[in-house]
């Protein structure tokens, strides 16, 4: 029997499934998914990093299962969220002479898991697909909800579909062979969910969070309160048209953040979704909507947590604060015009806010690249 | 008031839309969208050739109305059905700033609208889109049902979504400047309903041939019975679990020799599955199954319609038997590596056969190239 610590149920119907969370669920993902899916093939998408920290680990487990799958092994890194890569994955799922019944399996991080997951949407119009999680930020957040795509060379995410996992499995030993600079980069999204609407989270996190960098059991603990929450948004508005975009606190200035660094190992996204709530706080507290103690508990938090805070923690020269707000614009969180922003009146009490003024924005920015 | 012919609604649920079939409804689309789609702007997706003979009829409708729109207009022909061209749609809908709640609209053929619609379905994860059919086979097929997608080089239609419109505007003038070669090869998959299940309209069809290809109103009948039993099947089974799979009658085939032409104007789409309704009814009656002159009642009226019926009637060499069962072998309608084929008890008894011996079709067509 596998050991699961938690199961958290995604209860969308006919869409619903399970994340297991649990030490060593690789070794136990050959039954696991002969189990629930007898007779299927399976098409590994991961990376190369993860391919050679993880993938011998999954392959074991299928072969001792006497399952039939290909792998696929992509470059690391967020430029692998593109035409050619998704191409690549495509053709590869095609030539594996995968069916439409078969699943793709998603083993790496949020790069992988959109990737593989969008690549699974449109082929043969639709495939299923597991998450097999192996950074943080991919357990809590990016394998949860269905959101697959790439990246545009005119902005993030811009180009995906919605395409629920059948399945995810979350293994924690994988968090072993994670860079800690990434590991980091992932917390930023465990704290976006306290800021959203948890501030009890928040607190816990403010206390626990030496143990989850140390591996002990508030990680798993931390990793299965995420993907409830996240669970939970998911459910109540599949596809981002009302409350889930909460989730993308920090991140409209994040993605802004993103761009301008060319996606590169200047900023992982997490870094620019922290940089990104800490300039959410201030905002908000600049709009007079928020208490200022609360922006700079979440600025220490994070800081605490090794993660940049400030535009001027990024290495490098930023661009200009036109092209910041260009990116801005161009965030797929615009609607007919107005710039939407996920803005807080304080620790756990973000709101959505369709109507925010460009011209303010602008000023803010402009002030914060010399802070 | 637009002059419209024909409703004919699909019902399914959140996702219905109405098809509307007249004599000139470009000249009423500005209207109609303005109406439908208050302050939404639009993104038009066409070809070379349809560019010259029909956008300006479309643009000068909805300035008329005040409507804001821009163009992307692409080479004409299957090849555009490719990655490339998808990427160059996508990166044109985001450079045009349109957001997930504009429209885009498909002004062309069933290549137009495949990989428009494929287009607007993973743009911004989903934008609605419109579908003006300008060729016969886009009118009564193409255009309805919400498959979308490209080729990829291992066999057509393999990468795509499905995505419905949210309207089709059916505009029979359009057809007037369609070369006759074009028309005839859609006039295939409007004999295809009846061969499925409708022997009355196949019989109505024999009748009233000569009418559809001269522009009477028997033409409009048609288009619209076409689209009525496509929407019946459509909602039966969206995404193609079933019965939708009838429609892919004579398709088997005939992507196969699509793909060994080379997607080329060697042979048309329409003219692959002309080619292929007839093997099909020649194979059913070879396995015992239809009476042999319901295979030639069919092969008649395709070849009195101007259509290619036989092998032999593709210009150049076809490839071996070989090339042609790796052909059908990759056809997406393979399952766990049996041969799904559709095969018929004689004109509209069509039935989906699961378990066709891949060795018996091997000699069939081994015969049929040398008939
Ligand atoms: N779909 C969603 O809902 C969603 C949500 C949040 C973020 N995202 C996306 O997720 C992406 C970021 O995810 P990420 O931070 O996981 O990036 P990533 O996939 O690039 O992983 C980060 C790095 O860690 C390496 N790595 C991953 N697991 C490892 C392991 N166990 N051992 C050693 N190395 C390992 C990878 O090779 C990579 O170099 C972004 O593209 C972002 O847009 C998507
Ligand atoms: N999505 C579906 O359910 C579905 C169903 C059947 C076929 N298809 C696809 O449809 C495609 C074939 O469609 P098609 O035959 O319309 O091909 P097409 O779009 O290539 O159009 C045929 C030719 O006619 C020209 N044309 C179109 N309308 C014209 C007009 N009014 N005046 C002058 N020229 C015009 C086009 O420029 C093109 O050269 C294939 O790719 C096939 O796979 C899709
Ligand atoms: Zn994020
Ligand atoms: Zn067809």
């Amino acid at each position: 029997m596998p050991q699961i610590d938690h199961t958290v149920h995604v209860a969308l119907g006919e869409r619903a499934y399970d994340i297991l969370i649990g030490p060593r669920l690789l070794e136990e993902a050959g039954a696991i998914l002969a189990d629930r899916f007898p007779g299927r093939r399976f098409g590994i998408v991961t990376d190369e990093t993860v391919a050679k920290a993880q993938l011998p680990r999954l392959q074991t487990a299928l072969d001792a299962a006497g399952l039939s799958y290909s792998a696929i092994v992509l470059p690391p890194g967020e430029a692998t969220k593109s035409y050619s890569a998704l191409e690549q994955v495509v053709e590869g799922l095609l030539a594996a002479r995968l069916e439409r019944g078969d699943l793709v399996i998603a083993l790496g991080g949020g790069v992988i898991g959109d990737l593989a997951g969008f690549a699974a949407a449109i082929t043969r119009r639709g495939m299923d697909f597991v998450q097999m999680p192996t950074s943080l930020l991919a357990q809590v957040d990016s394998s949860v909800g269905g959101k697959t795509g790439i990246n545009s060379p005119q902005g993030k995410n811009l180009v995906g579909a919605f395409h629920q996992p059948r399945l995810v499995l979350a293994d924690l030993s994988t968090l072993d062979t994670l860079p800690l600079r990434q590991f980091a980069a992932g917390y930023a999204e465990v704290v976006k969910y306290g800021l959203i609407d948890d501030p009890q989270f928040f607190e816990w996190l403010e206390a626990n969070r030496s143990e989850i960098f140390a591996g002990g059991p508030a990680r798993g603990e931390a990793i299965a309160r995420c993907c409830a929450h996240k669970a939970r948004v998911v459910i109540e508005d599949e596809t981002e048209t009302g409350v889930r975009a909460l989730l993308n606190l920090g991140h409209t200035f994040g993605h802004a953040l993103e761009k301008d660094t060319g996606y590169s190992d200047r900023l992982l996204h997490g870094e620019g979704v922290s940089i990104g709530m800490v300039l959410a706080h201030g905002f908000s507290t600049r709009l007079g909507l928020a208490p200022g103690q609360d922006a700079s508990r979440v600025e220490n938090h994070l800081k605490a947590a090794g993660l940049p805070t400030r535009l001027a923690d990024i290495p490098g020269e930023i661009g200009s604060t036109e092209t910041l707000m260009a990116a801005v614009a161009q965030d797929k969180k615009v609607q007919r015009g107005a710039l939407t922003f996920i803005l807080t009146r304080g620790i756990g009490q973000a709101f959505i806010e369709k109507n925010v003024d460009p011209q303010v924005v602008h000023g803010y920015l402009e002030e914060m690249r010399s802070a």
